[in-house]
């Protein structure tokens, strides 16, 4: 069982917590017009913005029904790509993928801000750290809401109208001052906020318990992690297909094509890299995974939906 | 005449001027070891570190002799990747390719800088402005100079001994005080400066003269322009050869592959596109390109090996 679950970063219990007020009357898939224990899903992409090949692919699979939802990186060289494309497809569910981590070994970036402006965010080249760990140890919360902000109302000025907030990496969720700007933000917005339970767990009980009423818990997310791009990703999307029970499921998936910009970007990162992610696309695009979800009458919800409810 | 010459930037009496002390006793194809009357090329490629595309293509283009000389784009995405493929190959021939300009519709760069202390650089949205005139009108020299210095020292901080500086679509020659900025770098870095001769122009006689005494002019700059991808490579070339003569001759080359990454930057840029780059990549490979320099009696030479007379 560990080793079925190892490969599956499977939180169970995880949840996204959403700007609309819970309800006691009826469940999230009953406002949304399904069955009290129906079994939503949004299959969303991450990463959006960071390579020409990325942007490709997520606009692929948007346009074949492979993924409801994806999230943008603002500070990334293909943003303006993505938004141009954004423009004639404005129907696209695209939330803002708050970048505060650049983790590859030789394409960087930094903030929308100036450098000198987020001095804690910035490694000494200007660029942003490279793990989740570091933005815990140096991010300054107020240079970090800043910065939020600042990528935030970027995507607004380029035309994209972001149906939720999420994080690469993790990032915001690094340490609870943080988190507290990430959930402000979100009601600031009037957009769903994700984040898995770990975000309430340095919050004192009594806000604990506002937060559980004043948004609505999501209840599991799925995404292929620890394995290397040799694995089968037939075996390991079916076994999570399986684990999505009644309730708000979301499976994150990294999209991009196996060429040449995406393989020197993602050298010496076998996971998450080329190959990696053109499968991932490839299996959002297959029969195989839509008659399974099918087969195990799960309903493909978005984000701008559950948005809506608010 | 004139539309044999219209397709090509065919700058008579153009000159490079050189760091280095003009000997009346010693013509510099003397002083590199080749008769008085040699005919000098550097094969030079531009934008280097732009995209993946370009940074592949150059690499390729060294490995197999098929140019002499290229310089790097230090704002650009690509740029530190080019500077780890340096590591590994240190003997590359260069240059520091001066960057005020971000031309592309949708794949914008800034400055090395941060945007507060190089606002007259920049657009509303922190990107350099599009054209070469718009350096003109809005640049500060001040700032100008500390965020080409920014440039060069970011390229040296990350290995790369720059062995010249040239300037991106001209930008460094927008006004007479760039020019004189520029050309004071490459003295202080003690490296040759590449600049046609109108950048004289705005100068007094006196200054003029001084400047063409303390510098060796190079003698032709070819490149091509105002051509369509559909034009032919192998004539537009060959009228460029048969005009090298004795002295110094730069032939500028725009490589990239015809590949996603390069199709979707340059989209709207029929000239200097995708398709248009794989032609010059494919040509400074071909066999053809090299017989006929051996034909014409052409001498490679680098950037390198005349800063070297210094």
């Amino acid at each position: 069982m560990k080793k079925t679950c190892g490969s599956i970063l499977f939180i169970t219990a995880a949840v996204f917590l959403l700007a609309i007020q819970a309800s006691a009357q009826q469940s999230l898939a009953e406002k949304l017009g399904y069955a009290a224990d129906a079994k939503l899903l949004i299959i969303h992409a991450d990463d959006i913005g960071l390579a020409q090949s990325v942007n490709d692919a997520s606009s692929s699979a948007f346009a074949s029904g492979g993924i409801t939802s994806g999230s943008i990186m603002v500070p990334c060289p293909w943003f303006i790509d993505f938004a141009e494309h954004y423009k004639s497809h404005p129907h696209l569910d695209v939330g803002i993928h708050i970048t505060l981590t650049s983790e590859w070994d030789y394409y960087k970036f930094g903030g929308v801000l100036p450098s000198t402006e987020i001095p804690s965010l910035l490694d000494e080249n200007g660029y942003f750290y490279p793990t989740t760990q570091e933005v815990g140890q140096h991010a300054d919360p107020v240079e970090a809401e800043k910065e939020i902000i600042a990528q935030i109302e970027r995507a607004i000025a380029y035309g994209i109208k972001p149906t939720h907030l999420d994080t690469h990496m993790g990032s915001v969720l690094a340490k609870p001052e943080l988190v507290e700007i990430y959930m402000k933000l979100g009601k600031e917005y009037g957009i769903p906020v994700f984040a898995p339970r770990m975000m309430l767990m340095g919050m004192p009980a009594e806000e604990r318990e506002m937060i559980k009423e004043d948004y609505v818990l999501v209840d599991r997310i799925f995404m292929l992690n620890d394995i290397g791009p040799d694995a089968s990703w037939e075996e390991e999307y079916g076994k999570m297909i399986e684990k999505i029970s009644p309730g708000l499921n979301v499976m994150i998936v990294h999209l991009a094509y196996d060429n040449a910009e995406m393989q020197a970007l993602a050298i010496n990162h076998p996971a998450f890299g080329a190959t990696w992610r053109e499968k991932d696309l490839k299996y959002v695009q297959s029969q195989n995974f839509h008659d399974l979800l099918k087969e195990n009458e799960i309903q493909l919800v978005t984000w701008k939906e559950i948005g809506a409810l608010n």
